[in-house]
C-alpha cells in the first residue's frame, strides 16, 4: 500500500441543492460526499429553488450552509435578468458570479446580450464570471470578457472545437479560464446506453469519443478539474423527464489520478488544476494543516449504495476504480477516516466569512 | 431644384432571388430596381434554392448575372457544412463568405462552433466573411475572426446592444465592419401594426424604438449602408407563414439623405456608407465614369405599383420621400433617366470577372 499525501482537493463547482431539492442533496449529505472524496472545500451553483440571485436568498443560503456543512465551501452567485442592478454589490460575500447561457437544469437563464454585458460591466474585475455556456457561446463569453475586461471561466467544457477555441484565445493573450469534469474525462455518448437513457442526461451532453480525446490531449489549458457534481434521486433520472446531472465528488479523485497514471499529467499537475489553480482563480484562502491521505494502489468497485450523496447513485456503478481516500484533515481537525465522515455538521467555514 | 451629382452607390446586401424564387425577383427585375435606386453595384446573398455554396451552384448564378444583371454585381458564397473543404478555392470568384448564423429565410444554416471555425480558419485573410449574427452570435463572431485572424462584417445591425458591442471591439483595435439597413433606421416594432401582420416581418425583426436611436446615435461605427433588399411577393407576405423580408433598393437612398438632414451625418459620411467603404471593404473596382444625378429636394409619395422590383411592394408604401434618382450614367453608358430604365439584360458585369 502506498499512500500519498495531498492538499484537500477544491472544487469549484457543485451543486448541493439547498435549498429546494434537499430530497435529493443538502449542505449536510453534500460536504459529507465531499470530504469521502478527498475535498476540503466546494464550490456551490446558484441554481436553487428559488436561484440565488439576491441579498435574501444569498443570506438564507448562508445560513443553511453555516449550520451544515461539514468542510468549508464558497458560493457562487446567479446572474439572473432580475438582479442586473445589485448583483455587484453582493459580490464579497461569494466566489463569482454564475451565468446561465445555454440549456440546462433549473430556470435560472440569461439569454440576451445586453443582460450579459451590462452583468459584466457591473461585476467586479477582481472576481470571475463563471460561464455555463457550449459551442459558440463559449466564443461569445470570452469576447464580453474581453470588451469589458472581466475574468470569464468557462465551466465544464467538453468539446473539441470548444477546448481548442481556447486554446487560442489564450494564445491570443486573452484572460480566459476553464474547467473539465471527470465525466468527460471518462465518458462519452458510447457509454450512455450502458448508463441508461435518462441517468446519462448531463450538461454538457456526454460527447463524442473525439472530444473525449481532445479533452486529455488540451490538459495544458485546462486549469481546473471540477466535478459538477449534481445529484438528482433515481427516480428523477429513470422518470420519463429525467433531469441532466451527475454526482461526482465522490469518484472524482480516483479518476484524476487515473490521468497521472496514463502519464497525460504529473501529480504535481493534478495538484495544479485540482487545488492551485481553483485557490487563485476563486481567490480562496490558503486552508491550514489541512491535507488528505490517498492510497493510490487501492482498487475498488464503485457503489452507489455506499456513498454519501443523497442520491445513492453514480453513473461509474460497478466501476473498479484505483486509489482511495483514507484520511482527511481540515484545519487541523481529522474529519473522515476510513469510510467514516468524522466532521460534524457546521465546522464547514464560508470562504468569504 | 437642386441637381446633386454623387457616385454610383454601392449595396452589399441584395438577394436577386435568382435561382429558385424568380417569381418575386431576378437578376433583370432587381438589377432594374438598383439602377432605379441609384445603385450601380450590388453583392447579391447566397440564400437560394439551390444554395450558392459550391462550384456548379456559383457558375449557373454567374450564367444568369451575366445574361440579365443590367448593373454590375459581385456574388457572395454560402458557408454551409458541405462545403468547409472546398469554399475557399471559390473565393476569387466572390465577393465574401456569408455565413446564416442565425434565424431567417432559407435553409442555409451553420449552427455550430466547429464548421463556423473551420470555415474562417480556410477563407482567405483578404476576403471578408459576411455573418448574420444577432445578440451573442454577434460576439461569437467577432471572437472567431479575431481568433482565426479574419475580417468578419456584421450584416443589418439592428440593436442598441449589438452596435455598444461593435463599437467596444472597434475601441479594442479588433477588426470588425459592419452594416445597417434603412428600415432599421426608419422603422421599429411600432410601425409593425401599420405595415401589417406578415408584411412587417423581417430578420433582424424591427427592434424596438430605443434601439432605432441607438444605431442613429452610432453612425461613427458603422461602415456601410446595406438595403438587405429580400423580396416577396405580396401573396407571400399575407398568407399564414409570410416569409421574412423587404424589397429596399428603391427607397433607400432618400431615406439616407434624410440621415443627413436630420445632421446625423455630412453627405461625404453618406458617401463613405454608401460607396467607399463598401467598395475597400468587399474590394470592388471603381466604375469608371460612373455617377448619379440626383434631385435632393424631390419630394414623391411611395407607391410598390411603381417600383421595378418583381414584388411590386414597400414597407414604405405611402411614405413621402425626398430625393428621387434622375439619371444614372454607369461605365460612361445613361442607364436610367426619369423612370426609364435604359440599360439592357447583360450590360451588368461580375465585379470578379
Amino acid at each position: 500500500m502506498a499512500t500519498i499525501r495531498l492538499p484537500g482537493l477544491i472544487d469549484p463547482h457543485v451543486h448541493l441543492r439547498e435549498p429546494g431539492a434537499t430530497h435529493k442533496e443538502d449542505y449536510d449529505s453534500g460536504t459529507a460526499a465531499a470530504l469521502a472524496g478527498g475535498f476540503t472545500c466546494v464550490l456551490d451553483m446558484p441554481n436553487n429553488t428559488p436561484p440565488i440571485t439576491t441579498a435574501e436568498t444569498l443570506a438564507a443560503k448562508q445560513a443553511a450552509a453555516r449550520l451544515k456543512a461539514r468542510c468549508d465551501y464558497g458560493i457562487h452567485l446567479g446572474a439572473g435578468t432580475d438582479n442586473i442592478e445589485s448583483a455587484a454589490w453582493l459580490a464579497p460575500q461569494v466566489t463569482g458570479l454564475k451565468m446561465y447561457l445555454d440549456q440546462t437544469f433549473g430556470p435560472l437563464r440569461l439569454d440576451d446580450l445586453d443582460s450579459l454585458i451590462q452583468h459584466m460591466d457591473r461585476w467586479p474585475d477582481n472576481r470571475p464570471v463563471l460561464c455555463h455556456a457550449e459551442g459558440r457561446t463559449v466564443a461569445a463569453c470570452i469576447m464580453a470578457g474581453h470588451l469589458t475586461g472581466k475574468h470569464v471561466h468557462i465551466c465544464h467544457v467538453s468539446r473539441k472545437d470548444e477546448i481548442d477555441l481556447i486554446r487560442r484565445a489564450k494564445d491570443k493573450g486573452i484572460q480566459v479560464t476553464c474547467e473539465v469534469t471527470p465525466h468527460h474525462f471518462f465518458l462519452s455518448e458510447e457509454d450512455a446506453p450502458k448508463i441508461g437513457p435518462g441517468r446519462s442526461e448531463v450538461r454538457p451532453r456526454l460527447a463524442k469519443g473525439t472530444d473525449r480525446s481532445a479533452l486529455r490531449a488540451s490538459l495544458e489549458v485546462i486549469d481546473c478539474f471540477a466535478t459538477d457534481h449534481a445529484p438528482h434521486t433515481l427516480a428523477e433520472k429513470d422518470s420519463p423527464k429525467p433531469p441532466p446531472g451527475f454526482p461526482g465528488l465522490e469518484t472524482a479523485l480516483p479518476l484524476y489520478l487515473e490521468l497521472v497514471r496514463e502519464g497525460l499529467i504529473t501529480i504535481e499537475g493534478l495538484i495544479d488544476r485540482a487545488v492551485n489553480n481553483p485557490r487563485r482563480i476563486f481567490d480562496l484562502p490558503v486552508q491550514p494543516e489541512t491535507w488528505i491521505e490517498v492510497d493510490e494502489d487501492a482498487d475498488w468497485i464503485v457503489r452507489g449504495a455506499e456513498t454519501f450523496t443523497r442520491c445513492k447513485w453514480t453513473p461509474f456503478e460497478g466501476w473498479t476504480l484505483r486509489g482511495r481516500v483514507l484520511r482527511v484533515v481540515l484545519r487541523g481537525t481529522e474529519v473522515y477516516r476510513n469510510g467514516e465522515v468524522l466532521a460534524a455538521p457546521g465546522f464547514g467555514r464560508d470562504v468569504r466569512m
